[in-house]
């Protein structure tokens, strides 16, 4: 598996204008080049039908948006891990709030990505739920209030009790799961106000994809990584 | 919207390892091949991670497997229109038996292909909801009897009055509705039948794509086109 | 099967407090007593652990909010048609715009309510999706356009055009499907307009069940049955 | 909340012929024959539409084989914790095999239940699935290898190791949580070999409810309990 280094800024493109097809392209070159600058380690998630283009032309690490708990077999629509490996991608993110899965395809997704050595970061969306995933073994957890996504209202100012809360109940479960937190980061000090309460990365979108300089969001996100 | 002419063959990639990453635009130049050779038209339908990658490296039409009834916001995880638009696929399956959507899903996704002049493609499992489909203005639909698919013993034999009254239905309802079928279909004599039952044309997975020899088998089809 | 008496007012319980448990008795005896004085037919849809007790209670026709497309076996949690009829439903609601089915398996469901004599009422959200619908042979049709439901902007008034279309497809389809409207009704006006526009019934919930005096619009309604 | 004594057997009727209807309340009934004969505990689960004839006719608890997530709303179609309370209900099992839920849907619906003070028994399809459902503080997990269900080959004895394994992770994350097991127990000593594994009970389905004499089995298993 890909060595992932901390802190993470991981930007989750969407199915934002700003963030498919040749656009993709662009803001994957805008990152990786803030990710050279800075020296800070910087993912993004495009939408599968990305993932070879962004992977091809940059060298940046590219994720999934999700990924099916299935293996090799007819299952037209349906997203193998595979493929995405193929693609290009080194993880995907697993159970975000806008594609939830059920718990028993959570924890089978989670095995097809060990199985790929590809990084699975599976998403919570509260300290108990991030503690259930815990038992599940993934790579990393992100926690994210949905009722702050797309907000602004960064979910390190309007409830850093459910980011530490977070990280102490999967650390006890299970000390190497790294624990990322999203919703409403919007600034730089969001992010620090992130990884002082013990995260070691963000999972940001509309923060920086509809930002309307995205490289100086990034830029500031990047340099407040080693601020905190 | 592409112009596509019938007797029409489409192989359906699914997840299969034959059909997938590298080999998947292996397979689709092997389909070009046989399109080129025999003036037949054959469209393929890969893994949404292939499509750019076919639609660049080939000249053959690319199908989606699947798209989402969305527009551009956030639906992390979620096939966009405009993104296998982009990514060079001039149409995509809806509702196949391996992925299937709501009523109302089904409506508005084809709504969406019309917005962005993609080919609308829906898959039944029966004449009536053939006929149920038709009303909602696809540009085809292909029937798969699904107890058949992936069995070998082909729709156009095992229920050809599946065939001929799904062709009845949906003609009584819009004549402009291409009629495709599946299931089942390995050799040239399952083609054939299937265009002398009324229909426009084929939809083939497994007796493709897990065939020994994929340009042998697609030579075949579309040779039968040519002779019913 | 029963026979359902036309024109009909469906009174959805939804999971309002006001039609749940000993709730829904009362009310279901209000529209048994509506129904008794005026001699116009009513029906109830309340949850599935009440159909027993208001079936048993009262003469009223009951029906299902949901009924599962399976046969009896293996399937925790889900909704028999052998069920419901026991428990003295004597039809169902099926793809209620709050519990949507794939196409399949509306079909299937349909299927299953005429092997046990049970009344299907299949839910639509425009026209298009309504005949597609009619295509599957129900029994009724209740169109309700989503954005209107629970508003008090009645469907008759605010899109006309979306029933007269509904009617005008649905009668080309299949003649003997019945076709209900619903969607923001709360007065007689607005039944007897839906009536005027060639519906036979009306669907209606929040209208009735969240009034201050449930009587006394049902009612109204019934009332309004007799004057268009 | 009611308290629930341990070891415990747990009867759930699926759509069973046999537990549905008229035939679920003599089943029922000859549950709790067995339950007074022997000082017991059993429980009976059964369809949502016969949980308040079994309620209201036996003294014995019943439980939801499903609730949803849900408030009192529009939600037609849906389960509602309070209307199976009403019904007469002391609890619900969540997430069973046959009826999985999202991640965060089990933690909804498990807060709903503890609102309401029914009893939560979450199912769970092997070890780390059971201690992720732990985190989220449930009453009881039953753990049920999907691949024994229905077989007649007991968990107990073909899978020993994913009894104690449950067991002990769930006991490491929240010693409160009562462990059932399930699959493939038809005979008294499978319940034992269950107890003696650590649980605390047993969810038995086709094993009774499919057996010629599910008063033997049931007087059986109730045995077994004093046995171990």
């Amino acid at each position: 598996m890909i060595k992932i280094r901390t802190p993470l800024i991981l930007v989750n493109f969407k199915t934002y204008p700003q963030g498919t097809g040749k656009k993709a392209i662009e803001l994957a070159k805008t990152a990786e080049k803030v990710s050279l600058e800075t020296d800070v380690y910087i993912g993004v998630v495009p939408s599968l039908t990305d993932i070879s283009s962004i992977a091809c032309l940059t060298s940046i690490p590219v994720f999934a948006q999700h990924v099916d708990p299935i293996k090799f077999g007819g299952f037209t629509g349906h997203i193998l891990a595979e493929s995405i490996k193929e693609a290009g991608a080194v993880g995907t993110l697993i159970n975000h709030s806008e594609r939830q899965l059920k718990l028993a395809d959570i924890d089978a997704t989670i095995k097809r990505t060990e199985e790929l050595d590809l990084v699975s970061i599976v998403c919570a969306n509260n300290p108990s739920v991030s503690a259930a995933v815990a038992s599940l073994k993934p790579n990393m957890v992100a926690v994210e209030p949905p009722e702050l996504i797309g907000t602004g209202i960064p979910v390190s100012k309007a409830k850093p009790e459910v980011v530490t809360k977070t990280v102490a109940l999967i650390k006890q479960i299970d000390p190497s799961v790294v624990v990322l937190c999203g919703a409403g980061i919007t600034a730089g000090k969001d992010v620090a106000a992130a990884l002082r309460l013990g995260t070691e990365g963000v999972l940001v979108a509309s923060g920086v994809v509809k930002a309307r300089d995205p490289y100086k969001v990034l830029l500031e996100f990047a340099e407040a990584t080693t601020k905190m």
